[in-house]
């Protein structure tokens, strides 16, 4: 028996609100020898007394040393085994986007090029074509039709797009048509079983109309097709921990995401303001809430050491309106770790509180990475997090007699 | 391979002896903010005495979050993964009360339940009948008879009782006949394969001789069998570790799980202090003892803080009885926690000391929880424990060359 099934198994329903606050890319390094991590250096009298309240824990996100996308990363805070729940290209790149996949969907990432007059092609991104030429592009696609399938077209940026044929019965493992290298002619998508060829034959019929709208086109005169993928077959929060489920974010990807283990997406905030705004509104009407900040990872790819400080004490800011709540249990981690100094997701551990009335308190007196390490939740993998905080709200039964 | 096959090709026998001190429910919860737990405000000098001469660490029961009832929290003690050997529930009710499960055996949990007329469930505890009624009522069911197979009944407490079929190849796998509501009939035993098909014929002639024998009762005139089960296949100490095992406990659950796992039940000790007598008694004889205290535990369970700080002391004050023998390996822990800031069992970790010759130890210099933390053993889970032990005590080649 899995963690998961585990959970699932002694579930236990009650009146319980449980918030996790995810700061993207918390994590950091510092960028001199002795020196803070961001968050060390950070003002957070918000948080340490959180810290000094409750237990802390350096969390790993997938395993020692993995980096995480964004996809890997939140599954595993959401309590789902990153490994065993693989999410294709096509569908991350459409949840990217805010596209809601649905369970009959093959998602498709795509990419317009440039191919000469025998179909050979000569640049797999079409010169990297601007997003205000490709997106207009994009949407004269969706003249394609073909009969018995619904078939979605939506522009990313740039040289990218998204198809997404949705009809019964269609599968996603099909081989991409960009052979990755310039001078060879698109690949046929090859299909490896049954329902993928019905996939397939979509796919020729979608590229000859495509290439005869894109006929005129200077540069993107042709389609690459890749990362064919269904939605993963995940069971959702309701299932599995018996938890109304509400997820709030400003992008498009943690929605999706979180769409995709099935919270309800709820308010259209701007800001993390509004986002607090939207929780409170929220409150009565969901037992457990994700919120997403998104600029502690922005400021961290940027390699913006004081920029990422600046986001960590506006992520601070908020958090006397969320405890003013009452929450159970909060929850306070990342996904990942964006260390400035690398200016790029690391697989470094992410420092992680968690407060409950029921929580063993530790020694740590502020919240960073190294108090994180003498903390009462130890070193923990991240599929651990959702059962300590349902344990912690006393939504778990005991295993076993 | 997993943990216990890998310590089962690697096992080594000497003349070492081992102790396990099980304090059960032994971890516990502040009940103010900063106070101390249970162990940490307990005067235990000869438990801090053994944390500076040896190693400690936070042991994780089963998994994060995950409380365990007694059974999965000490085969996770004894180094058995508690979710790859589930005990079913008729077995662990049979353990519970010393019955010895075999090989053969069918065991089902039972409760006396009342009737009406027609057969349909008016009450299904028959008033919660007092053990004193209840008692000599399961003896009566000891007339019942089937060719073929042995049947023993054996009272519990108030309404409940247990019930073995003993015969060669019968099943468990039969659903209950407890509709688990009142103003139904009781279930016909559905049975899942073809030996459990066995088992429900047994169960449909012992229903019906037992209703006749009942027929006269005013409340105990029917009964409801449910939790199906047969002993788990689990290896014995003997073959996984090599070690000639003892049982030291007062109550019959502990005795009975140390038996799933093959350890011999050693005296009849009434208290604490006899334990150690048998203890001492028994030395020459095993190489491994497994002593069991319950009362920190029933204290926690009772929510009396300062009862379970006492019995702590207790539990402290024969530790020096103990070192005198001489064990080459000390392990001192408990199953689960049990705070009594809680009442019952908890998902937190169990503060473990090991003390041997070989052990590495830490800079901790008093046994509890928070000291724990920062032990030489981190945080681990339970079936690391007995690895550990054996590890110190020279019983384990090495793995590959």
């Amino acid at each position: 028996m899995n963690t998961q099934d585990l959970v699932r198994s002694l579930h236990i329903k009650n009146n319980t609100k449980i918030v996790m606050l995810v700061a993207d890319g918390l994590g950091g390094l510092p960028v001199k020898p002795g020196g803070p991590t961001e968050l060390e250096a950070a003002k957070t009298p918000n948080l340490d007394s959180l810290a000094k309240q409750g237990v802390l824990g350096s969390m790993i996100p997938i395993l020692p040393g993995i980096t995480p996308g964004s996809g890997p990363g939140h599954l595993g805070l959401f309590g789902y085994d990153p490994l065993a729940n693989p999410i294709g290209r096509g569908v991350l790149e459409a949840t990217g986007i805010g596209f809601a996949v649905g369970r009959n969907d093959v998602a498709i990432r795509c990419n317009f090029c440039t191919l000469d007059g025998s179909g050979v092609i000569l640049d797999r991104r079409a010169g990297r074509i601007p997003t205000e030429e490709s997106a207009p592009l994009a949407a004269k696609l969706r003249a394609v039709s073909i009969p018995g399938v619904e078939v979605f077209v939506e522009p990313v940026k740039e040289h990218r797009f998204v198809v997404v044929f949705r009809a019964e019965g269609l599968g996603g493992n099909v081989e991409d048509t960009d052979p990755q290298k310039e001078g060879l002619l698109p690949l046929d998508p090859v299909a490896h079983d049954e329902p993928s060829r019905k996939t397939a034959e979509l796919v020729r019929q979608f590229v000859a109309q495509a290439t005869k709208l894109l006929a005129n086109q200077p540069k993107a005169n042709g389609l690459l097709m890749r990362g064919f993928s269904k939605m993963p077959h995940i069971p959702t929060y309701e299932e599995v921990y018996g938890l109304r489920a509400a997820a709030i974010a400003v992008y498009p990807m943690y929605k999706g995401l979180a769409q995709l283990v099935g919270m309800k997406v709820v308010g259209t905030p701007a800001t993390l303001e509004e986002e607090i705004d939207v929780l409170a509104g929220a409150w009565k009407d969901y037992d457990f809430f994700f919120v997403h900040f998104k600029y502690t990872d922005s400021r961290g790819e940027d390699g913006d050491f004081d920029a990422k400080v600046k986001m960590i004490e506006q992520f601070d800011a908020i958090v006397p309106r969320v405890t003013a709540l009452g929450p159970d249990v909060l929850v306070v981690t990342g996904d990942h770790s964006t260390p400035a100094a690398l200016g790029s997701h690391s697989w470094h551990p992410v420092p992680t509180l968690l407060v409950s009335r029921f929580c063993r308190p530790d020694a740590c007196m502020t919240f960073g990475e190294t108090a994180a390490l003498a903390g009462g939740l130890g070193h923990f993998q991240a599929i651990h997090l959702m059962p300590l905080a349902l344990a912690n709200a006393g939504r778990l039964g005991k295993y076993g007699a």
